[in-house]
């Protein structure tokens, strides 16, 4: 067994990982973090823990938590995470971090983005982009990945073929994204309290959202020129799911078939990829609490636009199920091993 | 006071007319008439109208129903709607129907939409179409009204400045839009269930929604030349509620502060249309319950793009307050009598 | 007119009096008073409110609000409402207090149940117990109304009769209630947040909530005799709607038709308080957003027990719209005025 | 590997059953059997299933379905599960059925209940009441297995050690519970609709549920003489979970630690009853996906009676989980085996 440590174990990203690894039958989390509740049993935030996991929090001291595990897993806000993941790393640590410090090859794209210098540009250069069908033999051989943002996953796997195959206009991308509200983490702001949230949808962050330019520089990199997008991000008053609804103008008339094989091509081989046929409804219910990824492509011909619609789990595929599959890589493990299962549905 | 009759009360349209001209201080309901409850009381029905409304379904008849009423409000699925309306229409009473049937200009697009014969086209070309915001005059002279579909009524008055201000590149238009499940209807396919739609969301009739064409021609009318558009709905949810979030590629670099000046000029008196900075959140729970619409744009510099954002309730504006609009339009009165109330929010 | 001040219109329940009393053909709100958004628009914080109500909140100034209207409505935490309530009523204004604080007969109850001193005693024995259904008479005459509690006037409402008619022992009534989340107010504790509060069901304050209290003064002031009562309250995925299922043991064998006859008897003329046969179903959506009562009254022949279910909407029947409505018996209205339409169902 | 059959596999809790044994590691699923779905993959019923769940669903065809399994777990409406499941176990299979029609003792009650002859008597002698922390070791050593109802799960797990203590008033029982929509099962009645359940709670089937019966049986049994309770369920606005909240009078007055103590040692080894302080809030979505039962005992002393709040998963400990966790004890398998997870919480 490989013994695992989460830095940030309280949040929803960090606990869903803990969750997923309680099943896993090779990495045993050894040690959790918290600022907020250290000394405190999981279990008394978690109450579906009880008596299931007894790990207590640990502060962050890393003289106590490096002798605990060889693996850490971060959930940490943006920002605070770059020290964290760096000592981790120095100290000969495999890291998978969740949050975005790590996840730029441009640092100064990061630095805008986020309104936050660098301080680890060394260390920036050695972390790999966490999106196993994209990068899997580069996860393969670090030890820091940078796991992909919710809507970068969802949004990078659906245009990647597109991108890929160059059949589309490269300055037509629109990706129109909605996310649960998990999405914004173990949050009191009263806009996620139940009573505003619940029967309500909205779109915001628009034209404005930090994860347009992870998913431009990723897509820029799969297109070999540089991609802009417009990105349009919804809250919708549910707890887990997202899906991205991506529209572009194809530089040829093809047909839904046509597209339906390249898509089943280019993601041949890969367990967690579901290529929909364009009659199939994707829906987000159908790849919660799972890894998976339904993407279903539709041709629009009277405006010669494909519509491609991408559905995960935000806090699964888009967070910790997606880092435990990087942890199965990074370990040289069955890729799917502790997360092949299919989402509950109910 | 002005004797109502309501076809199809049962159904969500049919039965939020019925709540809404309840505290109407002009419209008196005095004729409810369903299908299937025929002789069962509404309140038996609708529970939360028990003591508060007497009223009992009658069945469709019209020796009966004609003298009941003066004007009538017809919510029968679309195709049942053409004998119905023009039925009551011949009949000398003012009509505001809530189906597709009477919604087009040109015959063919609904018959080819629909995928059935209009038998009433001397009737149809009597009809007009009930956006107040854009019709009003025509509206004020007629007595059948086409009230719009919701998908509609939330699209175009969201692109219309845009259009009528040649703002935009006619064939760049995307409309990715929302809706609560009333949108559906009293509906009991399996689909609609509680345990189905709930902690889901998904798109569906992507790039073949019925509402695409009756977008399209109602834009045409404003751009002056032929507008197609994409459009792409999905179900959210929640109960009511309904966003547009709708995309266009600019003819020329503008700003937001220009083009929330060219919305606020183009409904500039319009009650019901609230133009919001680019700053302030539109919300769906902002309009439910409501006749209102909300929108706020904003441009999207890095790729030239603007977007809308446009909210309204889909069973208020999007059906049954904007059919009481119509009507208080049609008979001379103040246009927000019984409806100028703001949403609930809660 | 009659100018209206509400203290504390930014929390649900004083901004729900202030929606209701926006459409009330007597009361003019002019004044409103918050803590946190002094000098903001209310429609900044309600988005329904925008362009509908421009009200600015002022702070709890004295000599600015006393001038500014002739009744207060106070929406504040118990214990902030003593001396609020004392200031104005002691100016001569009308007052309905929302708060617990001067609905006690026996103030060492109150201190005793909410750990505080009342400051006030000679004011508490002005104040009138605002349930109108019960004590009308007295609502009329006074200038100072304690509103009850959500669950006091769901639980009260609904055993009123059997105490009344000395139908039950009075030592078996268990009072099993449950509220939907705006019963906690506009809170942003995490237990309130949307992904914590939906997908669930719990009880809390099991036998201890504060309520409990207030709920026996009530009922022994009915029954001639000291009542006590097992109270237990549970939180439901829902924003608005309270249900109390009650629990007694009759006195007498007797059956469903004549214990339906005591209640439509004992109702008899009120329009709020709709009693239902037993086999009709009562729904809290049948009440939401009205000021309405749905009781339905069970015979366990085969445990000689009585169930009640009753209904109401917590900020309604259970906050402002009884607020309104003895609003209106202090001002010698119609008691229904701006409160009697029925709820919206969807 | 044993081979397994669901008969009525695309219901609710024939799908649960499935996906549970999907990742079971002695349990493979065989054979699935549907009635309006023959022929098709119940991975296009379920999607999550899509590319991991090949099955198709089989017609009820015993020549072809006894071939491929072993054991059957029966997912049946009542009384059609009387011929399936006597059928099966003739033929020497190992059977958990899902229904009413195997729970009963006293056939006589079953039929009174449930309005239906018993056709089968002599097999129904042969089942054993599926409740492995009250019944182990008899189902451990049976080839059928009644599993039980939800409500009585949950109830009667609730209740237990009160009675086998001897600790309360036997006619003094009250359970007042509360189910997520699931609890209906895949129904497409109106009343399950999304706009009818969403924001809305109800009491149904006030005192005349059929699980009732089912309860009191088992509860005197324990009892060792006739138990009776007042039973009503309510229906919440979430897909899983299930609380009861039951009260009782105390023979002689206890304390809240005394008769924690009592539940703990009654309960003691139980892996899946998870007995919790009174001060821990015991809720629904701390089991939600998993087969515990989280209990928490209160104390009212002013009425002297005793609130247990008993909460499960109406489809996993209260249907499928528990069918697994008997049938794992059938076949001497470890009793947790593929189902000691802790549940999902987000």
């Amino acid at each position: 067994m490989i013994n695992v440590g989460i830095i940030g174990a309280t949040g929803y990203a960090g606990y869903e990982t803990l969750r997923i690894l309680l099943s896993h039958p090779m990495f045993n989390v050894t040690c959790i973090v918290s600022k907020s509740f250290v000394g405190q049993k999981i279990a008394e935030i978690y109450p579906n823990l009880y008596n299931v996991c007894d790990l207590v929090c640990d502060e962050l001291d890393y003289d106590i938590i490096l002798g605990k595990a060889d693996c850490f897993v971060v959930s940490l806000p943006h920002g605070a995470s770059q020290e964290a993941v760096a000592t981790l790393y120095k100290a000969g640590k495999k890291v998978v971090d969740l949050s975005a410090d790590y996840r730029y090859e441009n640092s100064s794209t990061y630095e805008k983005t986020y309104k936050l210098p660098h301080e680890y540009k060394d260390i920036l250069e050695k972390a790999v982009y966490g999106l196993p069908e994209l990068n899997r033999e580069k996860i393969k051989k670090t030890s820091l990945v940078a796991n992909p943002g919710c809507y970068p996953t969802c949004s990078i796997l659906g245009v990647a073929p597109l991108l890929a195959e160059k059949l589309i206009d490269t300055s037509s991308i629109i990706i129109d994204a909605a996310s649960g509200v998990t999405g914004a983490g173990r949050n009191q702001d009263l806009m996620y309290q139940f009573n505003e949230c619940t029967e309500n949808f909205m779109a915001y962050k628009i034209a404005s959202h930090r994860h347009t330019t992870e998913i431009e520089e990723k897509l820029s990199d799969i297109a070999g020129k540089e991609v802009i997008v417009t990105f349009t991000p919804h809250l919708v008053p549910m707890k887990r799911g997202m899906m991205a609804t991506i529209y572009a103008t194809l530089n040829n008339a093809i047909d839904s078939e046509y597209i339906y094989n390249v898509y089943k091509e280019f993601y041949k081989g890969e367990y967690f990829v579901r290529i929909k046929n364009s009659d199939t409804l994707v829906v987000t219910k159908g790849v919660v609490a799972s890894n998976f990824v339904d993407i279903s492509i539709h041709i629009d011909k009277r405006t010669n636009r494909v519509i491609v619609i991408s559905a995960i789990d935000n806090i699964g595929k888009g967070a910790s199920s997606q880092a435990v599959q990087n942890m199965n890589l990074m370990y040289g493990l069955e890729e799917t091993l502790g997360i092949s299962q299919p989402g509950t549905y109910l």
